[in-house]
């Protein structure tokens, strides 16, 4: 049996990434997916410990629990591991508006980061706003 | 205005990640998140062409366009784009059974590689399976 597919002990591989898991952030009512974020060992025991979606900000450098300064943060309602332990899911619910830094024409948060689509049929280099 | 987060202009962000963006595949229906894959350039633009979605196996080292062997192909249907333009979701529709290399107990691949979940009650290292 292969331990890490098969077992029920979590060893997420966080050495075989350079220290940082990609941490996919899906709604859990709507199924949508707000945003993609990084966790290092850190940010992942955090998340564990407070139950709010937290990580490792690559730009910044440091530990962030999303939404501690614009208040929307997201609730940890599930964690999901992937077959290999190198990906995560943070199954969430919004308390503020939207998991976006970026904000709508509205001048709201935008409830998702993947707000545009490519254009697949006619110019491929285009991307479609769908706005929400 | 920033051109990355509110323009239309594709202009995906392989060198900020050392030319590998994570690609998060969902299932169009169930809204299912199905993997986690990574994609150069390389397997983004194989993408756009063939419609089958196509990664960089980081542990092979080569182009992988998934089900190629096993049957279990992934019709792009949508692709999006975040933010700052450095993860991509992957929209489809499977033409297979599943997703996964892994087999369950019955012997197919499984449906999903996020077959297991977190126990956030109890005992926190122990993974529980959700089968399907």
């Amino acid at each position: 049996m292969n331990k890490l597919e098969e077992g029920d002990i979590l060893s997420l591989q966080f050495e075989k990434r350079n220290g940082l898991l990609p941490v996919v952030v899906q709604e859990v009512k709507s199924k949508e997916i707000l945003m993609l974020g990084y966790a290092n060992k850190e940010a992942f025991e955090e998340t564990l410990r407070s139950k709010y979606a937290t990580f490792w900000s690559t730009s910044r450098n440091e530990l962030w629990t999303k939404g501690l300064t614009s208040g929307d943060t997201l609730k940890v309602v599930e964690i999901r591991v992937d077959c290999d332990q190198d990906a995560i899911i943070y199954i969430v619910e919004k308390e503020g508006r939207g998991a976006c830094h970026t904000k709508s024409k509205k001048g709201t948060a935008r409830t998702s980061c993947f707000y545009r689509k490519m254009n697949l049929t006619e110019e491929e280099g285009e991307l479609e706003f769908i706005e929400k």
